[in-house]
């Protein structure tokens, strides 16, 4: 594994806890793990429970004993370490945003297709998909329990930057980061929603907007949540929100909208679809409940159900624990890696794919060059 | 109409009201409004609408236009009225709780046989039997879609007099109000719980508990809201919370509880009915829903339905507004008012009729002398 | 009053109810009703408790002793009765959307003006600014509890016409309504936030979409819910949603959707709120509650409070009931009616204005052009 | 670690993942499983992660590398288990209810008395009190945010059996589960309530009651969910409802029940407290919030909040993911053994101890006092 922040904690439990709950084919390994800092990623290790560490990634590309690569670092190594891992013939498992450019995306999509014809897969990081309330949403959808659908409302709400005073860090950083709320945040509602509808956004209209354009700098040192301030500040080269209308293949109306300013929400990834048979709404701040309304029901029964996603029939659900005993944010971490190892072992190819990632990218993309011409565009 | 408070106006709104929005075999007039305080009676008419004001109830039973008497005054005095209209040839609203005592019930239940007789009728104010959710609630149980009834959670909670420096008021003085949360909100559960079932409670167990003894005497002319301070207090001769188990004759178990201890809860009647087939769950703070659970689905998509009660196959709801526009604690009183005009028109006993305050009566009774003895006691 | 259909109704509710729960300056009376067909008209006025009924509503404004015009017929009346009623020197109160072009809107405004200068007033019947959980949002934007406005999401989500075989009604005909769910609801939430934010939308960017384009066609008489089919069809030539981003003068971010497509959503007004120092969201299904974050307190007890808009505090509330005990739909007409009778009796001008109206229908257009351009367009 | 079913699960995923979230002064080493069936027992520590299996617990007491025995059995068990391993001079976790009997429990108390003089610690695994939302409501409490305890309200409802073809299972057996519902859920409500108060039951009133007598014996090898019938049927002998009444010490009234026929109803462990100063309410199946009220605000802005306790400075939570990332049903089991290691490794005495444990039992035991004798009974 690549990177130990906040994704790589996420990926190591995935890795530890997947086969004491599923039977998997094969059995993870966690042998080595790849940072700069070669103190600070042996510190990692140590807690994260990898066997080594290194700090030359490279190096992990040339040993036989590896056979996954899983890419947990920032956007802007995404392309260059996925490619270099799939050309060594390493599967790969690559964070979203998959990367900071359409470019990228695409030499990594041609990577991954070069791979695949020799056996060699790659998946790219949409945990939320495996989340058992969207997992049941998506196959409610598919079994046209909610007819033909008319909108999509996607929001994903966060506060994390709402105070001026909090600091810089490389996720407000473009160089870095590639963009903001639109990618971080953002990304995951365009592939939620693909994900649950089975369609794909054609068209986009939105706008972006930096709220604080200045904020202090952190010390160098300091990660994701340092505040030891400087004194000095930087310019903030992201977005702090990007909202934007979508037309779906098939017709369906989108409304979308990625914040990290609203306040109070700490982690409101929201979807609500509404078609003409039913409706579902979903909020990860309570995220073992779809709610779902038949609308083929007598009216004076009919109202949204609050499904809790906890049964044996929901999807990985049986796996865990009795109904009623929620899962948390973890686990479709937990889940990704179950998936991918069976993809794997199974020889086939995993979802989403480097092409699901790069369409993704050219949405986002065109997101931003809406907002750019202040009006519509194609994806 | 006799009584001019909180009671009186909700009265007075539904009078005006109901022949405005259902169609009623005879028209309602409001004609003399009777109280004690010859002033303050003429004051109350001319705003809630009375054509005269008299501070001699008698009076009114004596007139021959008067053909309803609708009886809104504290507990102590609604079995001399009662009776007295009763015999006079009047047909009866009575607020709940019916009587302060037994004793009182059963004359008013034998006054109301009496007049049946004649063809004249009597009803008890349980309002919130008219709230089209717990309308629908009744229905779904008569429907037969919860099966066996297992349990009843029923709890009315306020918190009005939490605050230990909130004076005396007629509500904590036993001589007037009969009891206190037991009579005054208990007794509503008692109520709700009964009709929605179609069942009665045969046995209870309970406690009653006064947690501040002594409050501040307000001013002599102070209402409920008066907090006009004397310096004096004065001792509280009614429970501030009542909490007891009981048992339905079908086998259902109940947990009820009235209490104005409930900080935070202003005025949250919630009932929760669990049965072998579904369930349902209602608050009234939330008034316009009803949480139904259909047991009999499949687990993969059941849960709690949050059923918008606006719809207009749903009880009373058609003589409203379009589905979603919901209705407040007021309407309960319009409705309570259209099915006494029909049952008094049409010639048919209405319900709850005395009988069933004398029964509701009698549980509260139980209650107390369980409080007392520390042992179940029979209804 | 002028129109007699469902808004009709609420207004004369309003009338009938606001003397007995409010003072007023001046008490209404309900003097006469005009429609366009005698017969239902005299009906309506019978029903709804009016004490005439005309079919001639220029005959009205010749009247000496009817010093209110209250208009709730269809969009494509109100400029020519408005304008009319106001240069007769009657006070106007005009249902929404004001009116069904901006052209109208003017002429609407402009005979307002020169009415005010006679002491004249005119108002537009937005009836949701009157929802006291609305009223407090405003209050605490006002108070400066959200800080400086990031975010605004609004959407009124309605569902009755999902069903494709529902017929064509005259609020679906452009002719009539002007336009679809735009104007219909959209309005209430343009007019809505701008009223709760103190400011004004300067630009938008939007979309229009029909889902349905072929109703079948109800017979002659029959009114908004009349199902009896003709076997014909016939076209809809309004919006079935429109969805827009809009930024305000002050910088806030807005994103607003109305529809009446939205699946199990009654009558779901939702407006949130997001600031730098707190939020708020609301719900209209859930109408006596206001949801509000404190940003500036602790984290470890911040949440969103559900703050019941029943206590004597909250505007308009302590005419009525104690807490907890919620209002209804209607109150809010009751509400309106009470602020324009006091603003005619004090002669000052009531709010919103038909200058404020105006600047609504400015709104509607603009998302109107931007539907038809594809681009951003200013107010 | 004795015992491999359900809780044997929860443990073994706590000792695997603590390490790795939480500095520990000593490194768990997941060395023998012992079970029953030696067969069963080897394969679950294969898919549980333990280093050995055996079928003869004993042998675990007299191994030199052992230091902790974690009991996961049924609850006949659990008292010659623990008495033992403490004798043994092992550090004991057992799993609730300590023990089927108040005798049984009473001979571990004192063999942890014997033991804690020798250092060695004996806890009572009551997993809720590391849920973060009730480490949170009980320093609320602890800090005085709710004044006086008024009235306690807890439920704790379940489904599972509510189909009277749900078989026969162990804990369907008063031999080896001791009771019911009283004991398997109720014990956690009577626990997590005294630990929020930091107070204790002093005086319980209740009633228990078995709704289904008979159900269908399951084949032998079937374990909790097993299915397969047999034809024959057993009869069932414990409790399927417990509710009682409760004093605290403090005066505060509790309402409590525990069921496991609460259609609809997975894993609701609800638990409310109101207090002169304020409230709380918590329901496990939305796990990651906990309301409060603040009485002491003003009532204008006043209201339940909705805590999202995922904030670093919320018990445990700073150990995870960031905020608004939920955590699930079996990080309650981690924080448990963290909780326990480190007592063991600073030699403190680590809470609930089995007094605490003993304390419970008596609750549990006066609840079948008094449903045997219709009254009151002292703890």
């Amino acid at each position: 594994m690549i990177g130990h922040a906040f994704m790589g904690a996420a990926h190591s439990q995935a890795w530890r806890v997947a086969p004491h709950f599923f039977d998997l084919p094969v059995r993870p390994v966690m042998s080595v793990l790849a940072g700069r800092n070669a103190d600070r990623t042996r510190a990692a290790a140590e807690r994260l429970g990898w066997a080594e560490a290194t700090s030359d990634w490279k190096s992990v590309l040339e040993r036989d004993d590896v056979h996954v690569v899983d890419i947990c670092t920032p956007g802007d190594t995404h392309a260059e370490i996925a490619v270099a891992a799939l050309d060594a013939g390493k599967h790969v498992l690559c964070e979203k945003p998959m990367a900071n450019t359409v470019a990228e995306a695409v030499a990594m999509a041609e990577a991954a297709e070069r791979a695949a014809r020799r056996g060699v897969r790659a998946m790219v990081g949409f945990s939320y998909r495996r989340v058992p309330a969207l997992g049941l949403a998506r196959d409610l959808v598919a079994q046209g329990r909610l007819g033909r659908i008319h909108h999509v409302r996607a929001q994903y709400l966060q506060d994390w930057i709402v105070d001026p005073a909090a600091p810089l860090s490389w996720r407000l950083d473009k160089e870095k980061a590639g963009s903001g709320a639109l990618g971080d945040i953002g990304a995951h509602i365009v592939d939620a929603t693909q994900f649950i509808l089975g369609d794909t956004i054609s068209e986009v209209m939105g706008t972006l907007v930096t709220f604080v354009p200045e904020r202090p700098l952190a010390s160098a040192h300091s990660g994701l949540s340092g505040t030891a301030a400087t004194g000095q500040t930087g310019p903030v080269t992201v977005d702090d929100a990007a909202l934007f209308l979508a037309r779906f293949g098939s017709g369906a109306l989108g409304s979308f909208e990625a914040t990290r300013f609203a306040n109070g929400r700490k982690n409101a990834l929201r979807i609500e679809i509404n078609g003409s048979a039913g409706s579902l709404a979903f909020d990860f701040e309570d995220m073992n409940v779809l709610q779902f309304f038949d609308g083929t029901e007598d009216a004076a029964v009919a109202g949204f159900r609050r499904i809790m996603v906890t049964e044996p029939q929901h999807p990985y659900v049986a796996a865990w624990w009795p109904a009623g005993h929620g899962l948390g944010y973890e686990h479709a971490f937990t889940h990704q890696a179950v998936d991918f190892v069976r993809a794997v072992a199974e020889g086939t190819d995993p979802a989403p794919s480097f092409a699901d990632g790069l369409q993704v990218q050219r949405v986002l993309a065109a997101v931003e060059d809406s907002a750019a011409s202040g009006s519509w565009q194609q994806v």
